[in-house]
């Protein structure tokens, strides 16, 4: 199924914040999509028709192809097995699920019904990502230090959700360095972790995290939401042939301190094009790692409780 | 590789309890193994040449096609990648790991290396779980209750390391439990859970679970360690057909009341003459679903403090 110029009918489910800052830009100005539908109970979209749900845009847009789910992972699966089920490809924002199971159960059905399956994970499309994968690849890691540090109260002001059961805290964002770094390095476990949970809340509000890999090298990531002032996204990797730093999230790349030249940011345009080419060949792209080290971080983690935390 | 009557030469790591009451017996009565070493710190084992160390082992022992790792989840991933990495077919203990992500890397070294990786749930083989398998196949299912409910003090006495981070309290006996649900029902997942967790230790004494399924069926488990008297170890399916009744941990079936004839208890021979099939066909068979149930309950899961627990 396509449109008549070959673009791939999408329809995206969540208006939110992130799909009005980029998930539509980008849809509008890509030339593999055209945008065909939303679906938002609150939210509205101009020049497109809007639906309150999921359910009612499958019904009411038979020649759809595709969907992008920007809700809440708690929310995600019902609407998600609903498209597959009805034929549709899939994009789901990150993290693909509350629980790894689900998302297992998802990948089953894409792959009963035919359909391409696309967890993304944004950060992997950071500009010095890709670069720093090709220049790390053989190369000999001494050891690696990640540190995901930001100032909660600014970035997810009086979100509730979070803070709860299933909410994840820290490893909301922390979960973004972890999909650099499965991306950039050698496969690795956790060893232990040390969980800072504020005694009001159910979510830790830092991590410290101890992983290996299989020659033993230690890679360690530090998560904390309690950073004022400058933030800090950085992860480090020390080799035998230097020391390169990934920082501002991905966007800045520094190989034995010298800058290296960087295309400009385009992390949601990266993961559209990615979308297009998985629906294109029938194809696709899953990868649970970045939600394995967070679900083994709780079961492994041991917690201690800190103070209070108010927004 | 094999012993020139055509067994397998297996070796043993960790003479502890279920070492002697189980592993021991089956493969010294196993028309498909010769045990031919064992390996343990602390342990003997009377009429094969002892190491203390699998290092050790599988230096003096050039021939050894197999080894058995009867250790700790929190020990097992170099034993391991050691003996994946020496070329030899490994058959682990329940948990296969300590973290999700270690068990990835097994998977992929025993793939590299072209030997077999067999992880074990022994509660699969109880005897009623193959044909409560095989009854439920097809028929549509209500709902499930699972009931694992057991005395702490009795099965565990003093193991300080099952309470710590890690150790998995009170899901050490439960994943039996979501070994054989995972084996008996369709693909379930976590929708929410309430973890209880004694103010003087990490893991949890007793877990409130809510699962369900694509269909929306509702799968209840309480995990509870602090129960006396009689034992419970249920499973209970309510079908269109009549309820299935898998008691006493799958040694016990009734189907709308009625008793079903079984074999004879035979768990550990069921698991051995696994993976003697495994080594002979070149395959391997790591399940991780057990796992990520309980990694699912630890990531979700709302934790409440009660009382302090002392043996």
């Amino acid at each position: 199924m396509s449109a008549s110029n070959g673009t791939i009918r999408i329809g995206l489910v969540g208006i939110g914040k992130i799909a009005r800052d980029q998930h539509l830009p980008v849809i509008g100005a890509s030339p593999d999509y055209t945008l065909t539908a939303v679906a938002s109970r609150e939210g509205r979209y101009e020049g497109v028709p809007n639906y309150r749900t999921l359910a009612e845009m499958l019904a009411g847009q038979g020649d759809l192809d595709a969907v992008a789910l920007c809700q809440p992972p708690q929310v995600r699966f019902s609407a998600a097995l609903a498209a597959i089920e009805a034929g549709r490809h899939v994009f789901l924002e990150k993290p693909p699920g509350a629980t790894l199971a689900e998302v297992g159960i998802l990948i089953e059905a894409a792959r009963a019904r035919g359909v391409s399956l696309f967890a993304s994970w944004h950060s992997r499309y950071a500009p010095g990502v890709e670069p720093a994968r090709h220049w790390l690849s053989g190369r000999r890691i001494r050891s690696v230090a990640i540190a995901w540090m930001e100032d909660v109260r600014h970035w997810h002001p009086n979100q509730a959700w979070i803070w709860q059961a299933g909410g994840m805290g820290v490893f909301d964002p922390g979960i973004n360095a972890l999909s650099i770094a499965t991306h950039i390095l050698p496969p690795f476990f956790l060893t232990g972790a040390t969980l800072s949970v504020p005694e009001n809340r159910q979510a830790p509000i830092a991590a410290d995290l101890h992983f290996t890999d299989a020659d033993g090298t230690a890679i360690e990531a530090v998560f904390d939401w309690r950073q004022t002032g400058p933030q800090t996204w950085d992860i480090r990797v020390d080799t035998e042939d230097g020391l390169l730093v990934l920082s501002k999230g991905g966007s800045v790349l520094t190989i034995d301190g010298s800058e290296q030249p960087l295309p400009p940011e385009a992390e949601y345009r990266g993961l559209y094009d990615r979308f297009a080419a998985l629906v294109r060949s029938g194809t696709s792209d899953v990868d649970l790692n970045p939600l394995i080290h967070v679900a083994d971080a709780f079961l492994r983690g041991e917690r201690r409780t800190v103070e209070a935390f108010t927004d």
